[in-house]
């Protein structure tokens, strides 16, 4: 890649260094596979710890949708579908993988990727009973596609019409650490286990080389979870290899320093952008960035710096994606945003 | 795990230390995802030069179920199936991954593991037509599930059979190194290739963290094999992690070296059974070892050391199998003979 | 049903009575299954004549979700898609049949029910290639879910932007003949079987005791369509109980001399609302009708007649549906449309 | 069919010509579709007085193979199967149908068609967890494909081994009334209803146009059933077709009488091959008759009679299945035996 800088995504680099010593240190420890390693283990024990949930259970696969396709196929009925946002991934990324398990996505328009429960009452109104599918599980992501958080007051809400509705939360935490110490969260992991039925804390976009772990709450939920994992392809048998990796992550806050660092350098860019009088396709305090630029400047930029084309506003105007990671040099942050003041 | 060693499995260990060496040198160079990293590049010109087919398309996977799932559901119309022994992985070991993609996996006992055309041929002579399924493709194993390899010939008249009847050639290769570095292996890389439609290198098995690399050989199915791998959770957004495991694997013929020990080991530990009169269930000279024990010497071996009881031969007898792998260390296979010669 | 009539459907009655007669007079003639009896086989040669192909294959199934499921599901790939428009049956009434079958429904919003390739457009812009489904089969129903019809014209364009842009097109027909049979129509069936690659006449709302016939055109979709039908269930073994009735229903033109009376009495309907003022949700002149009703009136026609309350407009007012049928006698119509006038 | 007769199965002839008088009776009153119309009420409150179960749930499918589909994909989760006999119609002849919803079908061989608790016990012994399917539901033919009968004391076993092992029972009744009326059968209606979790009565072998009713005895598997029948494309809209045969077919004992006739025609042939010294397969009193028959005789019927040759025996015998029905007139039997004594 001949530019300066890759923003495109936050899977660019490998893993946080002290990641590859651990995996080093632990190398020829003889373990059990299949998630029977202690690593694993110590990970379930930590993120009990965290979420002040002795009872809950962690269980780790190699990526997001490898995750979001084992977890939705074990919660629903043949019939039962889950309700998303137009923009979440399992509706518009992930190239039809809950449909292959057999499951209709049902998808609701947001403007900033957060579902509500006036977007889920549509599909609860459902009076042609067996025409229709039942929708059962609520998919969000924390932050969204969008870089949008959930307040504490907006999950509590949706927590409670889920459970007044018989509908399970599911949250999609690809970028969990990135919400939870985002400016204006209010959340802690706590509350994230005790609203939610299910969620996952990602691996693979703060810091690790590969890896989600699923957290299941409900107790209801945690019978067989490994038949559904084998089946589908997710249990490794070198489970290990996730488990060091987590265990390492949340060690003393880890994961979340290289999630506040990826947040930090988006407000740095983001900054940069508003003081040009730039405006953002949503209001964000995490790692992605969405401004409109015209397009002029936007070939200026992609000279030398790497990003997404994101939408088109009008005939000179395009949003584009800027996501910043745990990697991200402040120096490359300081570099891109001269580049971006000479350029405009 | 408080025993001398474990036996039971070639994953309990990490991956070869020069595999993290070159992780850590390339950890921060940014990199594309989803397969076009260059490292996943580098390792499909490999994979091109040793088999000498320049056309081939190489795919990595984070595991060895998963590789079968993909490849398998995206040969097959609905309607068609996959034939395999009773011993294959896919039909005695994968709780039900390929029938979750909608598939029979028809079985044919042998007593090696191994598939011959006569084992194939009752499942073509289906009169009945469409009131069953459409044998498509043969499921084969190398080394198999018992510790077998096919020699060339046998391959080869499996392969034509294979042509002649319309049918698909797929080998599951997680032990594939094993096999090629066998004693009374006859086959290369290059034959692998030329035999077979599509057939996958194990990694996980074979020194790396995790990974196996599935092969495209046959033209006709390589379109759209992304969009496969992407819907059932299996493209790795970070898939430089498992390219560059690859790329070091198979450079200078690591993973060959790895197999080569590993194969030597078990050699070691057969001939001490063999030595004390103790029958083996099959004769295998890869790393995996079935002798056939009194349950009174198996109970004294587990004070000691792991390995799995495989099947009860009769009151007084079982067969067990033991694993040796690249990290198994000679004076583990040392002690572990000197405890046997001692206890026995 | 203490009503005076029911207008909720077409398909409260039995079948024409002509049916039961050659069911009675065939009904000991034996006759070989699954497709294979005389009737079945005297349909397809009908339906060659009828639309001038000679080659194509007639397939008969119990109904229209089991033909739709069948179908699509043969059709596609497992990770292609099928796009429909948000009233097309198999989004919005088939309970998730085509999901069940592995494979998402991408619906566009269209306010007549009829899909223009303006609106099959922005699916197939997918920049994002293999992150996203791939569309491959566009599915209408014609007449559609609200009584409109394609013109000769909308269809051709249709047709011609699937041609140019490597996608199929399936009709389903579950009412078909009343679309070939509304005042406005100009198509033929010689039309819709060189236009569309499948398509289905539907039995169950037009005449039939139940089935639908399913047309395959396209001659590269004709392979194997026995074990598709088999493996879902979808091949009856007394085909003939289906095949005698279509055979029945194509002679001398019976099923549009059916499907026009059940438009005429709609038609009938309509007149009588429009002339009292009233509008409808969508112009239609095939058997299904959509007036916009005070909700005071609909109350009161609720008394005595059989209707559905399809939709709210405001505080006050509501769109209905009414259905008229084959069976659906005029002296029932007009003392409903009396009744009408005398409670307004 | 250019034929004397044709033995090749039970679904050649239409239906019991009762049953279209009853549906010209009821032509055309209204109904309402989807199984609730008033005939499928009366068929449930029928089988509800037959099995002295006042609480079970009748639904009514268009053939088996979607009986049999819908039921086991509803009744197992992802990761679970169903163990048949080799010879279960599931297994053997419907295409793959219960895997393609994503279910593993075991197989035992059994050389008389049924299924005894030391089948099954292998299938549950599964030491390896979550490595391999969990064995969920027993799926049982009665009569059975061989045409043999359970008697009340392998039925009571079977289900209280079940029930031991946590394991539903359904039993495929295809041929239910066949069973029911054999010289043999010591079992009742109300035994089925009370030994099994789910069964069906076949009706387009025992006299309808099409058709099985599916009864369900668990209590706690009746819940949705009818999204699972929508979705799988088994939910008739026009059900009164169904309902009304059925209805018609449980008056008076009628199905019984019916099969009663089917199965003293297979007596009175068995009793023919028997009195020339011919073996039979497997002994059954039902409809079912596999003779071992020398090639060359079985070549000269073959020109006057349609059978199935099932097996070969060795170089000049095979097995041939002759099927009788409620339709094979007692003239067209003794015909054929003349026919046989003349020729053998």
């Amino acid at each position: 890649m001949a530019m300066l800088y890759d923003f495109s995504n936050d899977y660019s680099e490998g893993c946080h260094p002290s990641i590859l010593k651990v995996l080093a240190e632990t190398n020829l420890i003889q373990q059990h596979g299949y998630g029977d390693d202690e690593y694993s283990g110590n990970v379930t024990a930590v993120v009990r710890k965290l979420t002040g949930n002795g009872s809950l259970d962690v269980y780790m696969v190699g990526g997001g949708t490898l995750a979001n396709l084992v977890v939705l196929s074990s919660l629903l009925k043949p019939f039962e579908s889950v309700i998303a946002a137009t923009t979440g991934h399992i509706f518009a990324n992930e190239t039809g993988a809950i449909e292959a398990t057999g499951h209709k996505v049902e998808a609701a328009c947001t403007t900033d990727g957060k579902l509500r429960p006036e977007d889920i009452k549509p599909f609860l109104n459902k009076a042609r009973g067996h025409h229709v599918v039942r929708s059962r599980v609520v998919y969000i992501s924390n932050s969204t596609e969008l870089g949008t958080v959930y307040t504490k007051q907006e999950l509590t809400s949706l927590s409670e019409f889920c459970k007044d509705n018989n509908l399970l939360l599911y949250m999609d935490g690809a970028r969990l650490p990135m919400a939870l110490t985002a400016i204006s969260n209010d959340l802690t992991m706590e509350d994230i286990a005790s609203l939610t039925d299910v969620f996952y804390i990602g691996g693979t976009k703060c810091g690790a080389l590969l890896g989600e772990a699923i957290v299941i709450a409900n107790p209801q939920l945690r019978d067989d979870f490994k038949y559904h994992l084998k089946q589908r392809g997710a249990l490794a048998a070198k489970s290990r290899t996730i488990g060091v990796q987590f265990d390492q992550l949340l060690r003393d806050n880890l994961i979340f320093d290289l999630a506040d660092h990826a947040n930090k350098m988006a407000l740095k860019l983001a900054d940069a952008f508003k003081s040009l009088d730039y405006s953002l396709l949503v209001e964000s305090d995490t790692n992605q960035l969405f401004p409109v630029l015209p397009n002029s400047l936007i070939r200026e930029l992609q000279k030398e710096y790497g990003f997404i084309v994101w939408n088109v506003i009008d005939a000179d105007n395009s949003v584009v994606r800027l996501i910043t990671s745990w990697a991200t040099p402040e120096k490359e942050v300081e570099r891109f945003i001269n580049y971006l003041k000479k350029t405009h």
